[in-house]
């Protein structure tokens, strides 16, 4: 990425911050204009109720900002990537249910607290479009950045520029149907997508193959979460490989359906669940082939390769706010700013 | 629509010729600048063998011209909807099934007949271009024309640009997997969104349920086909009406997708199906009503009227021609002209 595209306020300001504010972590980035890191400071603490939370992502900013022997003036933008829904237009964070925030101004409350332009942005579309900005799986315009963790949603840039949709709601495919059977999901509808593959539908997975009585080494004092299951799937376990493989090929099913509809060149995977890796990837590749051998429609758009992990150390959320930031064309107005689409 | 955006060669070329290549009749409108119809025919004939296809749609564009009372001359260009795949950078139809076509140059060939620019595009996709540009359901700039025929595709307008996708590929949402243990279809998966509500599928659960023995009016010497269906249901027949609420909810479903992905703020139902009328969209409401009332998500999304008939009269087809026709910028390289998006 070149920092190129950040109309800096001359050349006094040559930063840019990134804000990756997680579940239990703030990692904030300071970069320069040829995206060089001068610092990167993680804080192992989530940003606390909303009262205190913009305080808390400032402390870490600062220190951040300490660490690279930079001083707040010398930034042109503060880029913010939140999990949950944001109004990009007044950097307000409406909904964060994982956070427990509502309606928190963070974008003003930054703005007033350091005197410069922030920009507040959901955190996988962020992503999404920090991975395109930067050509981290090289020279793709079209791209989907599919985040399995807490909750299961799309960042989606398409022609280069992310898309956000009519209300901001697009790439929410953790809601789709698939099957109007399945579990009651989080949304009231039941059987979404989410319910079969996010962190948590995995652990139910895996508690309900416990109840049945089957042999698992999953069984144990501690209700097993998606981690031990993928661990135990790597080491053989038949269970944790048939949740594996079933989580494997609603993803793959989600991969064709992203590629069906807007027609993304590459969907990059992250997210907790994804961190599994190997284990992770293989059931979505097996499932993907026989989706290949099956169709010649799918053979000519699931692409060897399409699908892929989120490289390591990618640092996608930190440098997904960077890019966001650096998109905002500092200086413009902030309803401008919000409109990353027509960066 | 103003067809401002036409960068007409001068005065001279007042005039846009739309083309609609349907399965079983050509649609031609020749229209000015202010989008006053001078003339519109219909030859009830397919194009037949794509040999002389391109003979046959120049003689009814020919005919329409003299309707018209104008010259070929005063054309600024000629914009060809085909319902199948096109290649819009070169004008050919990649592969048009239903018409038997497959690799036809029809944009050159057109173009070296007529000596005026030719700009062909899926139909479908053409359509949805139309009715954003000639705001037939409102000032609305992100839509998608979901056509239900022979096939299920969608049409889909971002920010008020047609997207095609990274391959063109884009909107094909009747190849999503709806259910996996589903009948086979003609892509070579199973259970794709088309196998439950194309007309093909919906004559096709007539027969099944015929052959079942359960009474129906729909039981006769000729086997049922989508019409007869439709209007069996709007009879009181209670086969007939389960198969409408089962298309119903399938569409439904296909509804709530789109907008999950796209975020988009009207979808327009389309297609020879949807000809039933009010038969076809009562149960398609009925479970919108439903998904409503589960999910609050899904009550955000599926504002009332977000899904809507396409207008009686649209000529959705033939308007879409002209619409991409305009939308080329006459005289420009044909590179440009296909790039639709950018229009």
């Amino acid at each position: 990425m070149s920092l190129d595209h950040v109309d800096l306020d001359g050349h006094d300001r040559p930063l840019v911050v990134g804000v990756d504010v997680g579940g239990t972590k703030i990692a904030v980035l300071v970069v320069d204009r040829a995206e060089r890191v001068l610092a990167r400071e993680v804080a192992d603490t989530a940003a606390g109720p909303q009262d205190g939370a913009t305080d808390q992502i400032a402390t870490v900013v600062e220190r951040t900002l300490r660490s690279a022997n930079a001083h707040i003036n010398q930034v042109a933008a503060i880029g913010v990537g939140v999990p949950g829904r944001v109004d990009p237009l007044t950097g307000a964070v409406t909904l964060a249910v994982n956070l427990g925030w509502s309606h928190l101004p963070l974008g003003a409350q930054l703005e007033a607290r350091f005197g410069r332009p922030c920009v507040v942005e959901n955190d996988v579309r962020a992503a999404a479009y920090g991975l395109h900005r930067r050509r981290v799986v090289g020279e793709v315009d079209d791209l989907a950045y599919l985040a399995v963790g807490t909750g299961v949603s799309a960042g989606v840039v398409l022609h280069g520029r992310l898309h956000r949709g009519a209300r901001g709601l697009a790439g929410e495919i953790g809601h789709v149907v698939v099957d109007s059977s399945g579990a009651r999901c989080a949304c009231g509808e039941r059987g979404c997508l989410e319910t079969f593959i996010s962190g948590a539908a995995i652990a139910r997975l895996a508690r309900e193959a416990i109840e049945t009585g089957r042999a698992t080494s999953l069984r144990g004092p501690i209700e097993p979460t998606a981690v031990d299951v993928y661990r135990a799937a790597a080491g053989g376990d038949p269970v944790a490989i048939e949740i594996a493989d079933s989580v494997g090929r609603r993803l793959a099913w989600a991969i064709h359906l992203l590629v069906m509809t807007y027609d993304v060149e590459r969907i990059v995977l992250g997210g907790g669940v994804s961190h599994a890796g190997a284990t992770f990837l293989r059931p979505v590749e097996e499932e993907l082939d026989r989706l290949r051998s099956t169709s010649e429609l799918a053979r000519e758009q699931l692409v060897p390769g399409i699908a892929q992990l989120l490289p390591p150390g990618a640092d996608a959320g930190a440098w997904g706010a960077v890019s966001i930031a650096g998109a905002a064309q500092t200086g413009k107005r902030r309803r401008e700013v919000g409109h990353v689409q027509d960066a």
